[in-house]
């Protein structure tokens, strides 16, 4: 273990193949139900909205899948990311243990998004695609769509929760100045959304909302498809370029990590970076504690059931095995837009059922806090969503420091917060509240579950 | 010369030595004089604003001063900085030359400015000082400061031209997130704030102004110091890191710059970067063109003339030999906040006298039709200063695709423009306005430069 603050990798040791872990699984997660005839949904069911190639990495079976070369172009305008060791951070905390984390924030729109809609964007340009709509909530992920977009020449649609789109104008500015055309949503040009502005004129919006819209949308149209930030298992499969990197990065460094940390919201910066640790722990090549952190105000994994449900609020898409807090959930609007998911990746919930990984939920006070801490000892702002995983190493090496463990942390720091520089304002200002949440709102929102399959 | 997109440094390689300039120049630069005595100022002049170190930085007339080893332990953070091939800016402009950008937004405010913050902390606080003022008005400086105070335990004030405060609250959060104090100029904390407000009570403040307020906060405690991020020499010495790694860069590349264009409001990236190339050319090594860019509403170095003027509005400070548009001269509202200071460096001023460098003025909206096309081919959406130096490359691009040279083209993309978004949203909205500057504008501010010395 060495002295250094940065661990580079060369652009000729980027990952070539991104690593799906279903294989190396002892068994399979079960599939996506048809919601109307309960049967697994078929390649046929998904082709209006996805491109082939993207549904066969859904369901493939193959341990690895070649990057295309066009997408290996585009990762290198910032890939490898660099994996920091976080001296001044152990310093200012005077904890033993050695805190390391993988820095996903140097790529164009500020996180690790741009992962997955860049060859996301790639595979619809190749099947002859011309635009691709999405929903944003937070507007991270519909600025790294944006980018891709502009990247292989499409057209690009995003529907961005009408609260956000009033409070986060310069997300907005950053999608259009990558070519895209943003709408507030609810809007006027779709049937989903003028049902609702019908019903509620001043609606603000919801993800379940927007994803209506965009998904509405890119049906209607043969050359438009539509395209999912998280959750699915290609957007997980796409992101283990992270955690590839991490472990050679990880030999650089002549370390090994025991406790590997990240913040969940439909599970793909925890996915990305935490399977090629997995592939190693489960041949029995190292040995870390895998953890997943989630808000207290959306805790999926920690107090969610294990169920087929909707992705989405209105119940138009096909039934997921996940963690979830019922479809029809409304969390808190808490500043970690990106955590606000009442499900979780169905292959990530269905790797903690098997006791793979462990979970923990913290309130977002103590969060910021974390976040605050590392910046002003590490010079990087961490995106709220971040600054989750940030609060529970800070709680690993405060226990380190009583105990005089030093252990080895690893945690994903999947985005900076430049634009989400508000968050830290309400912070600073003490106008930032944690709400306890209640067992009967959970229990209320799981009574609408589908019924049991 | 590689197919490569960035050129890395590791971290050992990153320069331990920053370059000073002025015992290679064929002549010194006219000395700051004092404006009563207009006789050289000496340390004891300068002792209540700067530490000792940076007064004997200022005048030293060693080739190489040492980076302390606390000030090399912040650098790594995010140094070396990469340098990038533009290889999808050049496909998209059809040209055969090769261009390169030394990329500064890695840093943990998003520009060049920590690389003199960080030191100019460090001196102050092994000096004894406890807290550092400075003024700020596109909010960069102020933003840099504010993380170097609060790695080196230094308290720090900013005073923020009150126009500024109000449109770039972003900026104001950040400062604030690295623990710093800010307040919008004209504030009532001051003599010379009162004095602007007891006339203007709704004064949008200038960056005249502020610095008059930080100045004064900074002499009336002994405690405290003033810190300034361009135009003296010590800060431009304090930038050259990244020309010496740039070259450093170029031999991996196995390339060499034909053409180095950087944009100049103060005069420190464009010096940090263009100063080691300089050395390699006047020991007869290269003989790149180096052209500075200015904004056409600014245009000190094109339109100005050479003469002893002060370096702020009211007239405070020591006399500066350097080319200047008058201490009075108020420039257009342009977006690119950090370009409009009516003068330019003392040295670089000298330096495009030996006739050494050369620049160019150009219209805003041209640099953001280079910004948008830059973004949208590379990913990084370039702060609204280097979208002046981007725009000359485009330039020189396109009189390569028309003569078919093979030219290498090097600028400094000095910093990212994720809080600087709504100028591209006036640019993409159609709201942006390049006004004529009239010559009788200049000529009555120059009416006002101090009598001839
Ligand atoms: C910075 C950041 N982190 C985390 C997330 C959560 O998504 P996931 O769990 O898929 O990584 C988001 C989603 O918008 C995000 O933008
Ligand atoms: C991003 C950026 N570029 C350029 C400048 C101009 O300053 P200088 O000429 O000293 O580099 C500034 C100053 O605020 C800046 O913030």
């Amino acid at each position: 273990m060495s002295g250094r603050t940065k661990f580079l990798l060369d652009e000729s040791e980027m990952p070539t193949q991104w690593y799906n872990i279903i294989p190396d699984l002892p068994e399979p997660p079960p599939p996506p139900l048809h919601p109307g005839t309960k049967q697994p949904v078929g390649p046929d069911d998904l082709a209006p909205l996805f491109p082939q190639a993207l549904i066969a990495q859904e369901v493939s079976g193959e341990s690895y899948i070649d990057i295309p070369d066009e997408v290996q172009d585009v990762y290198r305008l910032w890939r490898p990311s660099p994996l920091y060791r976080a001296h001044r951070l152990e310093r200012a905390l005077g904890t033993p243990a050695r805190i390391y984390y993988k820095y996903e924030g140097v790529s164009p729109v500020g996180s690790h998004k741009p992962n997955t809609a860049v060859p996301q964007a790639f595979y619809n340009a190749r099947e002859g695609v011309t635009k691709l709509t999405t929903e944003t909530g937070a507007g991270q992920w519909g600025s790294a769509l944006a980018f891709a977009c502009a990247v292989f020449g499409l057209e690009c649609e995003v529907w961005q929760v009408r609260a956000s789109y009033d409070q986060k104008p310069y997300r907005k500015l950053m999608m259009e100045t990558f070519g895209a055309t943003v709408h507030p949503s609810p809007s006027d040009l779709t049937v989903s959304g003028r049902a609702v502005l019908a019903e509620h004129p001043d609606s603000t919006g919801s993800l379940g909302i927007a994803i209506s819209e965009a998904v509405e949308m890119a049906a209607a149209d043969p050359d438009t498809r539509y395209a999912l930030g998280s959750v699915l298992n290609h957007v997980l499969l796409h992101q283990t370029v992270i955690g590839e990197e991490a472990l050679k990065q990880f030999e650089l460094a002549g370390d090994t990590p025991d406790v590997i940390v990240g913040c969940t919201g439909g599970g793909s910066n925890f996915g990305g970076l935490a399977f090629p640790f997995l592939r190693e722990k489960l041949a029995g090549r190292m040995s870390p504690a895998i953890r997943a952190v989630e808000p207290a105000a959306c805790p999926s994994l920690t107090r969610g059931v294990y169920a087929y449900d909707f992705g989405d609020t209105a119940g138009l898409t096909p039934l997921l095995k996940m963690h979830t807090l019922g479809h029809g959930f409304i969390p808190d609007p808490i500043h970690a837009g990106g955590l606000r998911y009442h499900g979780m990746s169905p292959l990530l919930s269905h790797i903690y059922e098997l006791g793979l990984i462990d979970a923990v939920a913290l309130p977002q006070q103590e969060c910021f806090a974390a976040g605050v801490r590392f910046a002003r000892a590490e010079g990087i702002i961490p995106a709220p969503e971040p600054t989750h995983a940030l609060a529970e190493c800070v709680r690993e090496a405060l226990r380190c420091k009583e105990t005089g463990e030093e252990k080895v942390i690893l945690t994903a720091l999947c985005g900076h917060a430049h634009l989400d520089l508000p968050a830290y304002g309400a912070y600073l200002g003490g106008e930032m509240i944690d709400h306890d949440l209640p067992e009967e709102e959970i229990e209320r929102a799981l009574a609408e579950l589908p019924a049991s399959t």
